[in-house]
């Protein structure tokens, strides 16, 4: 076994520690000497790369372009909705000045003060307000709506306390924003953005998700609805996975992007804006992986089938390559990617331990006694399944044991979510039971009030009152006793 | 004709006037509301993007995989390589504060005085210096190496003037970076990707490119060695498409990257850098496009044919619809993108004047009397000739078509590159002669007193000591009367 996955603390031990260790040691991401920020490795972006390509596929079939919007937002464009700064002013990094220069007394590098600029950037921490200040130019009829843009791009949040994907102060991300000539189109649009990325997430992903509609308290600054995704870790938190907002009229009024409707009247139009980001790599991670490594769902691994050649002679080698080249390139031609690892300077055992810890979904190992009986090892890595099969049909059979591991890490997901998924009506109850984590399904009045108290005295959240439950018969709010509004969806979270 | 193309400035009116009516008419890019910021609109992404994706499987070939680093810098790293630290303080975005506040006095938005950094962060110029404090973790042993890595992402230079994709405080680019074992191979890495970018260049943007090295001058801020790949736009100027540096050991030993080599000697890893941004835009629009509006390569034209129906009613659309539904299938199937644009809010004429103006490299059209007589309109956008054909093998004449656009511009791009270049040894006749523009081989002595005194008197540089072009027999420099070093590539530039 290699030394860095004998390493690797259980789950069962330390579920954070487990998390923190796996990313850096499945070489996805690590710590930059950047207070809070993170460098993602090559195998990290790579997944991050595919997961981007599928989901920007998705986007662009319901008619949304891309564009780019700039780094820097005014400090004044940030005033100008409300909510939107009081959400985000105390998170922001500034930037002050444009030049550095040599001190003269100490000869280190210093800013220099005659650059001070006149009005103050900040770096985007969302996008609403620079993109809303250029559809006031794009939009002035009708016939220019809707307007459906997206970017990919960096956006930073100065939080104080971070983790690798799940909460760093640089993050990659995906911001769309699309703007409407009625109420009830951008409503639609908010929901239809939220069922893409819940088609994705389980989809591809795997990681099956509770959907609904948040609270007002966990709104997204400016919003008149948010629409969220909510996965459960195998810690039994939620991780909020994407996020949709039905923004109303609040950034036209804000930046006076006014149009002409079918009747001539003048109108402001109706916003929306949704995003997913690097996040959805740690929802990834929790969701699937195990005491051995990453568990990466095929359709998102970069690398779906690694070959093992055992050999002691260049000699072997090459008889193994003879046999096996014609199945990579078959493998390759049913677009499946395909990693032929014959580096000398590994013994077989250590890259059998280093695909695990990486999550390669199939394992294929080839040595001499195979060749004679022309039969191969072939394991799944969800299960750690091995079987020896024959070449016959060899490419027709890991095409669809792909396809079964897709489908099984999902069904697990799921039962895992179903099981703990909790009704619950009794406060007392509630607060013995969250220990353990878990979805709770619980009566709530549908005050701010009853949402903080739970919030203090739990630090669980009510993450969304979700669709797909029944919303009648709800008794009695389980904390202040008062007829209940909702049965919300709570429990701790990331 | 549509309004906004009767209002381009012709190119022999005012080129520099003309460039930037075409980048905002035809709907490429907006000047942002931020100092020297761009928006880069849907129609201009959409062919960034797809230059990014075929440049990037290009890199992907030759072993480099892509990775995200940190988007500020600590002041400290960057004063570590002194010639890079003096090449970018003067043009640096700086953040010097993490949070803001309402001022309780005037109830403004201002930066909040207690959240100032202890460290200040640049917003990053280019990634050396953040890169390399990370390959100092990633590299112990010449096993560890080559480290072969690149990202794609956004990048500031406080530039004081400004044009939309040729010079913008923010621009989107990709920098690889490279680590290795010996100089040698960093030499050729550098001088690969240099080969790369020509390619991509010639073959996907149709754009003749001469390459070359820098003078010491013009190098990179830390390199030992530029190379460079430098393009002519239609009024003479030389615009600067993509350079590789080779960095020698400077970064390896301002960031104690050292290694252990197969002799079990400690040394400093060797390093290239190499990046191409959005200024190719620049260069493609100037290169190919016309008094009509925009040219695009086939290759990189997000659409590649337009079908606009001519059509009286809705019955008569429906015809159109039915004939030319098969022909869309199977030019997709091809993979070749296809609009069909029967948006009825807008005439055909306008219509044609637009995808003049966005550069469609294909248009047909189609009327009643093309039914009656199964023939189709088809214009190329290049030579804007028009034909008449009929529908048997069109899907293989529209293809073949498309190949021979590209091909065409690519010609009349270097033929005109070709006419331009003008051996000269005469300083006065060149000064004269630099006024029309054009690239000019000149002896140069090799002294940077000789390259500024040319660049002061004519605005002229040394874009490069070309490749492909004599060293030999070079007489006297004409500027200094000396013994040249070699025939320079002089010309006024972008």
């Amino acid at each position: 076994m290699a030394k860095e996955l004998k390493n690797l603390t259980k789950r069962s031990d330390n579920y954070s520690k487990w998390y923190n260790e796996l990313v850096v040691k499945a070489d996805l991401a690590e710590q930059a000497d950047v207070r809070g920020c993170m460098i993602i490795k090559p195998y990290g972006y790579a997944i991050w790369e595919k997961l981007q390509h599928e989901l920007d596929k998705q986007f662009k079939k319901t008619g949304v372009q891309n564009a780019y919007f700039p780094l820097l937002i005014p400090k004044s464009f940030f005033g100008r909705e409300a909510e939107h700064v009081e959400g985000f002013a105390k998170e922001c990094a500034v930037v002050t000045h444009y030049r550095l220069k040599v001190d003269e007394e100490s000869q280190q590098i210093v800013v220099d003060p005659a650059a001070k600029l006149e009005e103050e950037y900040v770096i985007r921490p969302t996008s609403e307000t620079i993109v809303w200040n250029s559809f006031k130019n794009w939009i002035q009829s009708y016939r220019d709506l809707p307007v459906l843009v997206n970017q990919w791009c960096n956006v930073m949040r100065w939080e104080m306390r971070t983790r690798l994907f799940l909460r760093t102060a640089e993050f990659l991300w995906q911001e769309g924003h699309t703007a409407h000539a009625t109420r009830e189109e951008a409503e639609d649009r908010a929901k239809l953005m939220l069922k893409v990325y819940a088609d994705f997430v389980e989809q591809f992903m795997a990681i099956p998700v509770v959907q609904g509609v948040k609270s007002e308290t966990e709104r997204f600054a400016g919003a008149l609805d948010t629409y969220t995704i909510e996965a459960i870790m195998q810690d039994g938190k939620a991780l909020q996975s994407g996020t949709s907002h039905f923004l109303g009229q609040n950034f036209g009024k804000a930046f006076d992007v006014q149009f002409v409707d079918k009747d001539n009247q003048m109108q402001y139009a109706w916003a929306t804006s949704w995003g997913v980001s690097t996040r959805l790599m740690g929802a990834l991670i929790m969701t699937h992986s195990d005491d051995n490594g990453l568990v990466l769902p095929p359709r998102l691994a970069p690398i779906q089938v690694v070959i093992v050649p055992i050999y002691k002679t260049d000699d072997d080698l090459e008889l193994i390559r003879q046999k096996i080249s014609p199945i990579i390139e078959r493998l390759e031609g049913m677009n499946i990617s395909v990693k032929f690892d014959d580096d000398d300077k590994r013994r077989p055992g250590f890259k059998f331990a280093e695909y695990e810890l990486k999550g390669i979904p199939v394992r294929l190992a080839l040595g001499a006694r195979d060749l004679e009986n022309n039969t191969i090892e072939i394991m799944r890595r969800d299960t750690l399944e091995k079987e020896t099969i024959g070449f016959d049909g060899i490419c027709e059979h890991i095409a669809s044991l792909l396809s079964d591991i897709q489908t099984n890490i999902f069904k697990k997901a799921k039962t895992y979510l179903d099981s703990h998924i909790y009704e619950c009506d009794n406060y007392d109850e509630f607060k013995e039971r969250i220990q353990e984590g878990g979805f709770f399904l619980c009566p709530w009045d549908g005050t701010p009030e009853t949402e903080s108290r739970i919030k203090e005295e739990t630090q669980a959240t009510i993450r969304c009152i979700p669709y797909g439950v029944s919303q009648e018969n709800l008794g009695l709010d389980m904390v202040s006793g008062k007829p209940a509004k909702y049965r919300a969806l709570i429990a701790r979270s990331y």
